[in-house]
């Protein structure tokens, strides 16, 4: 048995699943190794965006890692910006990056390039396997790494000779840290401040905590203590729509965020941290704290956020408090020109049950959140890093991860086109992923953005820098090229019923909303 | 005159006409003031491996430095496989990167990463600008730098509050370093060495000196001493085509570039070093030189290969020798089925005079040198660092560079996925860029090296996870929603139909070329 052999074996018996691909010449021997473990589900990638946001979006919809497999530093730094966003999403990724032999690294061939110091920036934990003998074992640590406490990126380099040489060892899955609990002292003294802290006590919570069962609990301590609750404003996760308890989101505008946080005194963090602003802005605060106000961790990222709910709850004596929870309460559906606020309706009203909601719909999605607070319960992720074309990557692995729920992916147009190519794997594994573009035909951001930096107003030739229209993208076209069935909708009701099409029929569909 | 008004200014003054960027929120201060320096061309790339291969094959053709100006971390990451290629092409490219403000990095912010550990694995020279006052000094440093010599990636890490803090100081432009010549003695036993040698001399080339008159030098020294010329396996630029000292490559297969050296005892390079494999393969020699062959560096990359090669030839008293120059022959049209030969042939017949080739086309393209040898005179751009996805973004920065000169990019069709959002701003900008999608609709390559690295036959499986068929790519479609026109070849007829058309009519074109 070789050491590719020995690691694919090693990786599917400590639950990896599924390897998301592109790889190349010095990747073969892994190849090879899969299709002797047919089990092991490889999915090609057309991009290597495509290959690490569908990781990313399969982590956070199966709660446990699939792995890469990417091709040296460039398959590496291709796929460096979704794996930027699965580090922030705190999710458990294994990214094996293939690697020349070790004995071809100091020639300095073509594709030679340091990847370890391009790992680096987005991986929690990072090996470089040195021979066939210990391969496996670097796997099963890296599958275990992954997990954290909390969830990372763990890359394992994999020179090509480790792979072909032998013998590999299978190795038995090695146990993962478990997060624990924070201590009852801090639980208790996070309860008394916010007993004591009435409304002045605010909860920002992120990660795991935002399951349904979580969203329970942060419902008992507000009912109890009169805290408010918000999630990050771009979260991993949450679980949304009728039946839930609807926790809001801090606004993207720190503006907003300084607003709404006015009044709070007392902030306690579950599974994030104080606020900051997504950027920096001349004259304006970068955190969005309120002066004076104290910051309280209950529950830090690497530990146990529900474990630490439960324990508030039962410390503010609220295990009987009964949270409000949406109801299921669908708005009509809108007719005419396409809106924002429009397409937000229609979205809300045909939702399908327990869909899972991709979010990268960028300025123009701004009213969905609003409206689907009370469509059918479904699952809601967010582009995480801020780093654009995570939306259809992600939308692809969460679809390989749940094949029995419809996913819809909300994807601005100037993102999208980062990584286009997902659809061609959304077509070649057939996946239920229906696909909303918001085609503004333009960054809409940055024309935002503009002006608050303190720029001033765009000019006519900077617009143009921000412009998609010349020439117009033709997403149905795009889609219809690689397989993906669509249409284009002008209006709500040609929406909804491109919407209807996409979640009956099963399989990729996407439509270009025109705004 | 904020930071950024000063940087534009002393980039433009500077020499650096073109930014190639796809900018946000960090950048737009940059933007402003690319706005009011409309001299400074502002070309938008819906994707950063399309601005940094631009920016790449702009160098190529212009032997100076565009600019970038990519979206921290994440935006780096997505252009880094073709700093990559450009690091390897050793051409000079001023790569500027957006951070977020001085005082707001340690908040990490969701798009916060180590943007110095990835830039420093394509970067020669990074720095991070401190302040206001002396980013412009940085920038006119950055130009100065990415001419090396050799050519370099010179990253500028630009945080927002250095743009748009003030005062920015306009600075003239940084001597830049000259390549030296490589002294007497080397030459004289360089000299020596080749005289002795005879047909067990080789010359191997790659750089600046694969020049029109760099190829009669190295011409005039094969007549003179017997020796052979070839150049590295892909090359920065060579003059190539009816007119010019034609030189062959080093073929990509490690066995037959052995078979090919056999018999060289002294291996004399120019602008390269002695030859390795491209991968490592099991129990093959990674070193390609002879066993016993003594190597001479006659020019270092950072040397002058051109003021080398002139004092060999006067040491050599070779000043008039006439090497042989390719005739123009250009071979009949051909008809029928498209093969990889027949699309070779009709290339060579329809090549415009002084065209600008960029070759990406792999596996289905290795014919094509072959019979364009004595085609009209055209400069040929080779994928230089083996990260795919380099072939349209630089042909379109050819295309910029060369406004008066037909472009024609050829590429394959899995490699052409990874960057083809290129069409795009190929159509915004008008450029003269005739593609053709060698469309063998597999990863075709990874088939041939399946058996080469000892992995047996590959199965129907693995051939399923290299096969791009399923669903097929529809590359005149793809283009058309890009907004660039396009037409499918499936016979000789066609394809020479198709290309005709792309050279006559200006602007862009795309020829898919089923096989």
């Amino acid at each position: 048995m070789n050491g590719a052999r020995s690691l694919v074996q090693t990786l599917y018996g400590s639950g990896v699943e599924v390897c998301f691909t592109n790889p190349g010449t010095s990747e073969i021997h892994f190849v090879a190794a899969l299709d002797a473990q047919p089990e092991m589900r490889a999915i090609l990638g057309l991009f290597e965006g495509v290959v690490t946001g569908a990781a990313d979006g399969y982590a956070r919809m199966k709660g446990k890692p699939a792995c890469t497999l990417l091709h040296l530093g460039p398959g590496l730094g291709n796929g460096l910006a979704n794996l930027h966003n699965a580090r922030r999403a705190r999710v458990p990724v294994v990214n094996i990056v293939g690697d020349h032999a070790t004995y071809h690294r100091h020639l300095d061939a073509p594709l030679t390039s340091d990847i370890e110091s391009i790992a680096s920036a987005v991986s929690g934990w990072l090996r470089v396997s040195r021979d066939a003998v210990s391969v496996a074992r670097d796997g099963a640590e890296a599958v275990a790494a992954s997990y954290g406490p909390p969830g990372q990126v763990a890359t394992l380099i994999l020179p090509a000779d480790t792979a072909w040489e032998a013998p590999g060892m299978h190795v038995d899955p090695v146990p993962r840290r478990t997060p624990l609990a924070p201590d009852a002292a801090r639980v208790e003294e996070v309860a008394r401040t916010l007993r004591a802290a009435g409304a002045s006590g605010t909860l920002l919570v992120n990660g795991p905590a935002l399951c349904e069962e979580g969203l329970v609990l942060l419902g008992r301590i507000a009912v109890a203590t009169g805290a408010r609750v918000f999630t990050d404003t771009f979260v991993t996760r949450i679980a949304r729509g009728a039946g839930r308890v609807n926790v809001p989101r801090l606004p993207y505008l720190g503006e907003q965020a300084v607003a709404l946080l006015e009044g709070t005194r007392h902030l306690v963090t579950v599974g994030t941290k104080a606020p900051v602003s997504f950027f920096a802005y001349p004259g304006m605060p970068s955190e969005l704290t309120p002066p004076g106000c104290s910051v309280h961790a209950l529950a830090e990222p690497a530990e146990d956020a529900m474990a630490a709910l439960d324990a508030l709850v039962d410390a503010l004596d609220a295990t009987q408090a009964v949270p409000a929870t949406a109801p299921e309460e669908r708005p009509p559906l809108p007719t005419g020109t396409l809106t924002p606020k429009s397409i937000a309706q229609v979205i809300a009203n045909l939702l399908p049950d327990h869909a899972i909601v991709m979010n990268e719909a960028a300025t123009a999605g701004t009213p969905i959140p609003g409206f689907t607070t009370t469509s059918a319960p479904h699952d809601w992720l967010d582009l995480t890093g801020g780093a654009i074309g995570q939306g259809m990557p992600a939308a692809t692995g969460a679809a390989v991860a749940c094949p029995d729920r419809k996913v819809l992916s909300l994807q601005a147009d100037g993102s999208g086109m980062y990584t286009v190519q997902a659809l061609w794997t959304q077509a070649r594994e057939e996946l239920d992923v229906t696909t909303v573009i918001f085609a503004n035909r333009r960054y809409a951001i940055l024309e935002m953005e503009y002006s608050r930096v303190g720029a001033g107003d765009p000019s006519d030739s900077t617009r143009d820098l921000f412009d998609l229209s010349r020439p117009t993208l033709d997403w149905v076209g795009l889609a219809k090229s690689m397989g993906v069935r669509g249409v284009r909708a002008t209006t709500a009701e040609e929406l909804a019923r491109g919407l209807e099409r996409g979640f009956s029929e099963g399989g990729p569909y996407l439509v270009e909303a025109v705004l």
